[in-house]
């Protein structure tokens, strides 16, 4: 399905990138995603580090379920990886005492493919805004007013918000607005939206079932025309199979772990963005908006000049299909070395389960390479030809 | 119906009411109220002044219908008025142009008794926070998220709004958190919210429909604790009939002119209130609020320790029922005197349909009274026994 132009190939490294917002569909509905098949997906997208959603089953809300989750990945992840806890009507006093472990607190603040639903219940909110650790982000699924709404918390409380997909010119207008007045927040755009509209919906029929929904080539133009202040490109990646999504009650959610990078990196082709920008916002603002641990000897080696098709399957994922089959793009990941050892190569994965760890856990991370100040490294800020 | 203690009372003189929130039903609905029995039920209640809301039949959001409500209003209230302009979807842009006739933009963001309904349209919101002038208030129906939503655009655009009818606990904290913080937003609540729950809406059955709805004692305690941050009184008063109360589809609303300041003067009486802060929530902080034009000698004669109990059809509203029907109260409108004029005494209107002037207008409003600085006059800040 690759047909690269190999007579014109510019392959840069990369740092390894980030992504902030993936459902990993584990513990509890693996026919759908698991660590090692999601995590072998991201690394086949360039991501050496996926944050996890809690919306599995059971849910991630206290300490036991996050072990639970931690203990899945350790075994099984092919890249490294963070957990966020969630946030439930009744857990925002106990919480605090497991967020050491976990990345993040998320809250869904509208309806979606989650019974964590905390929608409209500003009283509990101000629960969590009390007491979550103030070091700590807090990631909301808040659309519209609800977004509006939470900004507003982060106001009252002087704190970090990080909005997920913004999808529409309202939002996007609203958080350009609260971040000129100095409010702390931060967002993401996913590729559907950056790419796609209600009009593909239509096309896709289940498939293109969402959350937020593919909205108005307005709203989309709007989060393009103010994409300087969208922190960070992350999937939502939210695998159901194809079975799921041609059901006649097709679940909310598209695969996107091995198909962002590439369609960012066609958006630099066309002029749209800089090279810059893309590892800005798949990676250095990630890192430091979640204060993710840096990764020693992390690349990725990308060829600028693959151009394909998606296919019907990408490879990894269990989710075997895609919103964006038939898309033409430019940019292929080579290679991926996370910490000294290369776990990807031209779409093999080479690491072994369990080779991923937790990025905010207790325990320190494995790394193959020696950490001396005598060796030259190669420093992942630098965007570099091979 | 009114059984006084004529061996013990105690005769106050306090300035004439404001009541900020008032739905006179006219044009359009007039078997439900009309400009003068609602301006009587107001009198008779010591309100000499209301602002009517837009939600009528036609709608009043634009310069036409706002002058054909006040033509409807000049012609026969027999108390002061000003008029609020509704937000629509569409008249962000063409609303500024009749604001010096109105006091204030109402802007629906929950499902109520109206069609001018903007509930989580944020962009439209964005809209009238830039158009409407920065010297007239904005005022919100917004409850739960809705509110904390509003707060954002009031901070983002460093501007005034008042919040309708505090109902919710939720509501209450999250307005004085954003007091605390600096925004500036000023609310009311309504007599019933602070009285009644939905224990009491379940009893009354279809009357007891109101939006927002009662809720939870928790509620109407936390209003209670937080009594020193809300501004006003206002009734919400809006009318219905008992035949349309009392059938299958009850509509939302509740009557209050004729029964607000008994309620509050016998919170008073109980110690929950000094007479200064019901004066302060019902005259002052209403005046200084919406910028309204001092009323000269207007006055209300108050029988503090006048015992009643409410009847089940109070005497000058259309609506001819009320919610706290039996309930008891102390302290009774004796006689009303708006610019100098007695236009009401011991249950009776006095004054001419007409007599009342819209003090937002262009024309100056009449006054039978000399303001002549050698005359000594009451100033209706004092609170004295007369
Ligand atoms: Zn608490
Ligand atoms: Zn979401
Ligand atoms: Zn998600
Ligand atoms: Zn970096
Ligand atoms: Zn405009
Ligand atoms: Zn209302
Ligand atoms: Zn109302
Ligand atoms: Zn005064």
């Amino acid at each position: 399905k690759i047909c690269d132009r190999l007579n014109s190939s510019t392959i840069v490294l990369l740092p390894g990138l980030i992504d902030v917002h993936v459902h990993m569909r584990e513990p509890g509905q693996t026919h759908k995603e698991d660590w090692y098949s999601g995590s072998a997906a991201a690394l086949a997208g360039g991501i050496t580090c996926v944050l996890a959603m809690p919306n599995t089953h059971p849910e991630i809300i206290d300490g036991d379920t996050l072990a639970l989750a931690l203990e899945l990945a350790e075994q099984k992840a092919v890249c490294d990886f963070g957990h966020y806890l969630g946030a439930s009507k009744s857990n925002a006093a106990t919480l605090p005492s497991a967020a050491g472990n976990a990345c993040g607190l998320k809250m869904y603040l509208n309806e979606t493919f989650t019974t964590l639903m905390i929608a409209n219940d500003v009283e509990t909110w101000h629960e969590h805004f009390e007491h979550w650790p103030h070091d700590k982000p807090i990631v909301v699924h808040a659309e519209c007013q609800s977004l509006a709404a939470i900004l507003l918390l982060a106001h009252l409380y002087d704190r970090h918000v990080h909005v997920a997909h913004v999808a529409r010119k309202a939002e996007i207008i609203t958080i350009v607005k609260a971040k000129k007045r100095g409010i702390n927040v931060t967002c993401e755009a996913a590729p559907h939206h950056l790419f796609m509209t209600q009009e593909d919906a239509d096309r896709l029929g289940g498939r293109g079932q969402v959350r937020p929904c593919l909205v108005r080539a307005e709203d989309r133009e709007a989060l393009w025309a103010n994409i300087e202040y969208i922190d960070c490109i992350a999937t939502d990646h939210a695998p159901h199979t194809v079975s799921e999504k041609d059901s006649d009650r097709a679940p909310p959610g598209f695969p996107g772990l091995e198909t962002s990078l590439a369609l960012m990196l066609t958006m630099v082709k066309q002029g749209r963005l800089s090279l810059q920008d893309v590892v800005d916002k798949m990676c250095h603002n990630p890192r430091r908006i979640f204060n993710i641990p840096e990764q020693p000897d992390t690349h990725i080696e990308v060829d600028l000049d693959a151009e394909w098709e998606i296919p019907a399957s990408p490879r990894h994922s269990k989710a075997q299909w895609s919103p964006f089959t038939g898309t033409k793009v430019s940019g292929l990941v080579r290679k991926v070395r996370l910490r000294g050892q290369v776990v990807y190569s031209d779409g093999q994965v080479l690491a072994e389960p369990g080779y991923g760890t937790n990025l905010f856990g207790q325990r320190a991370p494995r790394t193959s390479v020696v950490d001396s100040p005598s060796l030259p490294r190669q420093h992942h800020h630098a965007v570099s030809a091979g």
